[in-house]
């Protein structure tokens, strides 16, 4: 794997108050377990309100961690003072969401000067043993200049 | 466009059932302002809670309603008896999701026997005037013979 | 539809002339039919060279008729000291690219200054009938002040 | 990394079979370099005809590479009698094609009874050294009980 070496020494707590400050990852209740260069975690308790018609976790849930852990990750390279954009992403949901928890983890596969290109995998945990649910491929863009928190 | 004939007469109030089902909808307040065969479109009013970090909706928000879409297209060219399961989708976000209404328009591309193509584009509706502000592109999976409904 | 103003009033022969720099096209046999602001028409008349083992049109063919009548359309509204790349690209082979022809057709989403978003269908036209064969959905990337053609 | 079974032993040879059945890898120039359960690799020595309008290789012959070890890893787990189809894929390049090879690397990350999931990562190498190209995610179908030669 390639090794990334953030240009803002604060990436990791740069990251956290970035998702601190999505009222949208409050409502689901999702958190971030782990920031290193490159990559990140996310994980997401189950609650019978995040479910579709058969119990299981929610495609669009699946789908908002798989969008975030991949949009933190591209995050932890980015300068200081920036802000990012979810260009894109496409995900495949592989096994039902069906479990006690939703695991996350993205990392980036290619940092480009404003594009980065990261992947992540989502996966079920149900009592205890853990399942690929969803594999994504994702486009982001870094907005250097533009400070990711609201005025 | 292709002119599409539902198997089921009942697709529309199968289609609203099975949405009705959904505990996630409920908890983002979305809700179906039409069905029509191979179409169908859903709203979700603004509230801070659905936002990312500068206050428009969340990116995981706007797939949501993408993958319900053109997922509800599909499933009113189901038989009576069956379900659907979602095989992947593709966003691309080309606007912030930035006013009071998402309006979400899905429509069935192409309908096999099993597989199910379908288009949706999402507008953000501020001060009355709609903006594109996302496309998808997603296959879907109609399995016949299992109910859509819980046990 | 979105009316696009294109900044290059020569954006037709500049694509045209693009288009002509790429061996792998004529290698293809593949035309431009049309040019206009925004939209892209390619066409590739069928040779057994090009196909797969049941003697359609291969995958990767449908696929190259696509990137470029997206990434055409793109470039019809780019000024003209600029090129373009593709980003990324996602397609659905909705039917069997069987037949004597392939037509494909794209069309700009969205233009952003840096980021646009496109649309592409492939038909496959038999005995003079065409059937979708194909849709993508494609992110492109406007290079100002980068030549297109090589110095 | 998964481990995979291939139901039929003979899923080396069944695979080289098909890829010499198709045309269009020979006028490329492709060749497969490896194949085992639920990978394969595949690698196309640089020609000009092969390339774009800066002298690269062309996004749809990277495509096509892409397309082809994502659809080949998938068919290592078919059955002995049956045959394959694309879906659907989604491609980032990420990096341009140039030098003197590509060289492709297909794996299966989910293997349903009838869908499969795939991922690809192409390389070119330039002087020897190998940069990450694309990266590819892919949805495959197998179809039972029809044979992938030509009647």
């Amino acid at each position: 794997m390639t090794e990334f070496a953030p240009p803002d020494p604060e990436y990791a707590a740069r990251v956290r108050a970035s998702f601190d400050r999505q009222p949208f990852m409050r409502l689901i209740g999702a958190s971030v377990d782990a920031v290193e260069p490159g990559r990140c975690r996310i994980s997401l308790p189950y609650r019978p309100e995040l479910s579709q018609q058969h119990g299981f976790f929610h495609g669009g849930v699946i789908g908002t961690i798989a969008d975030n852990c991949g949009g933190y990750s591209a995050f932890t390279l980015a300068e200081a003072d920036s802000t990012i954009l979810t260009v894109e992403y496409k995900l495949n949901i592989v096994a039902p969401g069906r479990g006690e928890r939703l695991e996350g983890e993205g990392q980036v596969l290619r940092a480009g000067r404003r594009l980065v290109v990261c992947e992540s995998r989502i996966f079920a945990v149900e009592g205890g043993r853990r399942t690929l649910c969803a594999v994504a491929l994702a486009t982001l863009m870094l907005i250097a200049g533009r400070s990711d928190a609201p005025a």
